[in-house]
């Protein structure tokens, strides 16, 4: 376990924290566990205290007096993380962004809306409704649109619509100083300067505190239609996406499931698709040219020995083909109910995503497991699903093995170490494998903005911090209270 | 005029470079006056010498024998900028590109290519011909790719395909220190990190010296059409536009040129089209979804009050339309040829486009100017082609005072002050009016990756830094020979 705060400086900050905001400072223990871990199966580490901001001035009063005592700030969306991102590794305070969960402006025209952190992207695509507009990013779980920026969230539309990288279009973020900043204005595109949106975009809530979002959002779709195709070589399948991609169809969503997982859907969700390697997929677009669209697919998938073809245009039946789609994380589980899930995802150039899926395939059958696939094929992005009983200690060993070994398999294949789901804590040694040299890029940036390392700490990068052990700030680097402790 | 670099640091650096590069490292005025402007009316600055660097490998080498003697890099690619991006302001060393021109990779089924930085935009296109893919960011210009991406280029297709900031994978960097690193790998998406992708591009040589790109690519559509449509109220215009593009049709291009350029390009191309507000369009995809989206602009057209439709398939007719396009700066300068062109550009949400251009075209008039306007007006860009007869101040001042009114008026309509052309060090002041305290945040990153300030110093942000005068560095922050003088 990591070293956390010292308990000097935990009471006086919390104790000035309470001088402002009050009963808001939480810190009973069973409210600091509930924000102490993420959907992962990764520890609990409870912060000292949570507070739900309700502004951005609030969260600069928050940031200043953590500032002032060095005591760590974590950013807290919908807690639907998968790599220990809003773990309190070194205590301190969690930022409950629940109560900043308002839409605060729609640009019709413009395509675009500005929102506070702690909106959820249902609860956006809820209030858009009437507006013909919508938000297509959607990575399954209800995220807060805050996560899914810090995380650089995608999911089952990114192929066509992009992931947060492509659709955040500015930030308002509260740096580590206290200070305020705008990352850019409204407009589409623009050439002036570094690009500090991108740089906030995937950050992991350890740069600065993201207060405000402005989103690309897109007409909804005159026509949507889904299919499903079969594929008993997986090779092939892939080989149907690579075509249709390189084709220029502009299809919205192509998933793929492999035969475990079609088998634990048929089960869960009470379906008889074939149990083979499976294409999900729908189309946006006009009347016509939805249907060209999957005209020109069926025929790819003939060519490439595609199973039945099944589509429809119908709404009901392709709302519950989807949500099959989105189930497929508890008919994994449902497969062995006293297992824990451990969710984990790789990316690939997509020319070598068969080869990765398989040869993941066999060291799964190889290592004893159970462990679906389910992927965002149009990308060359694969979950694995592994189905883990935690208090097997050889298990957990055998399942830690085929994990390390997925993401150097991706690496070798010139893939990335997480698609979609960030690095938190739980991939901090495979960004050093990935990036090489480039981490200690990534750790000068860190150092330039948040030089105290107070911004979710522990995160994307390891660095060297002092811990301080006494309230005697004045000469802190002659202090005998300052010691230099490694971070993680 | 900016300080230069000290004459003895010049001399010993030059040397130095010498004793490795031999006669490969030229200092003849004429040599250095060619790679001291770009196509921008900015003066010119002469760098101290020229070297065209075969591998990553000599880059390293110069940038570590710079490093030393604190030399200034500047990269240099194609010269097409257009706000003094590569002039010298503080003498040091051209790295001119031109010989790093190999097509490294063209990987077909992931539909991206790895390229050297001094491949041109058509050289590429050129390779890729009978790949049936093609690369389809174009600025107008044959621009290098590294430069493309140094300055986040976009032009005419953003509106289908993106900027440089979608379109590069990856990048290999030179780092000020001599380090280098891969910003990424290969795959599509990636949540590994900081982005250290996004941080490069956009980043005009101030951060480090581009070495290689991986670029995505695109099929090349089955059917092109273009089409062209006059409106005598460019409110009418823009919003037929925003109408398109809400409805989800995926134009490929959707360019505006007002009433004035109409005229300049009928007289300098001998065509006849109306001399009005007119939209050039084209559109990708298979035949049936071509003549759909042709079919729905139309309508959207009419609706809007355009004029006169017209529409072709045929490769000839289109190319000559859209050379007409590109000719437009040529088009301008005729109408007044002894006059200089001062090309500009900003990018405003496309709700307040029409209003925007309107505001400075009734500004232009008043100004007793000549500038037609030309924009990318999917993305809410456009560039006003002033023409400055630079030989009258009189005339000069007035141009400035029109300049800076337009970029303070896109400023204030939520736009930014360029919107693909970047900002050098023409538009440094407009940065900080942009983005505020932000800027100091880019001023860190700066600091934090390019210490001594040595990678195209007095570009997008300045900074303070040590001018040597001597060259006894063993003691630096004692020596007499050190002095502290601002930057720019």
């Amino acid at each position: 376990m990591p070293p956390a705060v010292s308990p000097i400086v935990k009471v006086d900050a919390i104790e000035e924290l309470r001088s402002i905001f009050g009963d808001r400072i939480i810190t009973s223990e069973s409210a600091c566990h509930a924000f102490g871990s993420d959907e992962s199966f990764h520890g609990n580490y409870p912060p000292d205290a949570v507070f739900a901001p309700r502004s951005t001035e609030e969260v600069v009063n928050v940031v200043e007096i953590c500032a002032q005592y060095r005591f760590p700030i974590i950013p807290y969306g919908a807690g639907t993380s998968l790599e220990g991102h809003i773990c309190a590794l070194h205590g301190g305070i969690c930022l409950n962004m629940i109560e900043m969960n308002q839409v605060l402006q729609v640009n019709h025209d413009d395509l675009d809306v500005v929102v506070q952190p702690g909106v959820t992207r249902k609860q956006l695509n809820q209030f858009l409704k009437d507006t013909g507009l919508f938000f297509p990013i959607d990575p399954g779980a209800d995220a807060s649109i805050g996560g899914m920026t810090a995380t650089r969230a995608s999911g089952t539309n990114a192929v066509r619509y992009g992931t947060m990288r492509e659709n955040v279009l500015s930030l308002t973020v509260v740096m580590a100083d206290g200070r305020v900043i705008k990352t850019a204005k409204r407009s589409r595109k623009s050439a002036a300067g570094y690009d500090l949106t991108r740089l906030f975009v995937g950050s992991e809530g350890t740069l600065g505190v993201i207060t405000e979002i402005t989103l690309r959002v897109f007409g909804i779709p005159e026509k949507i239609s889904s299919a499903v195709v079969p594929f008993s070589d997986l090779g092939n399948a892939v080989q149907a996406v690579i075509t249709t991609i390189q084709l220029g169809i502009p299809v919205a969503r192509i998933e793929l499931l492999d035969d475990v997982m079609m088998q634990a859907l048929n089960r869960y969700s009470n379906m008889d698709h074939p149990e083979e390697h499976t294409l999900f997929l729908e189309f946006h677009g006009s009347e016509s040219h939805v249907e060209d669209q999957v005209e020109t697919f069926r025929m790819i998938s003939d060519e490439f020995g595609g199973g039945n073809f099944q589509w429809t245009k119908y709404t009901e039946e392709r709302n519950r083909l989807w949500q099959a789609r989105h189930d497929a994380a508890y008919a994994a589980k449902a497969m062995r109910p006293n297992a824990e899930i451990w969710a984990t995802d790789v990316c690939v150039p997509i020319s070598r995503l068969a080869e990765c899926i398989l040869d993941t395939k066999a060291d799964i059958v190889k290592s004893n497991l159970q462990a679906p696939i389910v992927g965002h094929v149009g990308d060359g992005n694969f979950h694995l699903v592994l189905l883990v009983d935690h208090t097997d200690p050889e298990e957990v060993k055998r399942a830690e093995g085929l994990h390390e070994r997925m993401v150097m398999r991706a690496l070798e294949m010139e893939g990335t170490s997480t698609g979609e789901h960030g690095i938190g804590y739980g991939k901090l040694d495979f960004l050093v494998a990935e990036h090489g040299e480039a981490v200690s890029v990534m750790r000068s940036l860190k150092k330039a903005l948040d030089p105290a390392n107070l911004m979710n700490p522990g995160k994307i990068v390891r660095l060297w911090r002092f811990w301080r052990t006494g309230t005697n700030f004045s000469n802190e680097s002659k202090s005998a209270g300052s010691r230099l402790t490694p971070e993680c």
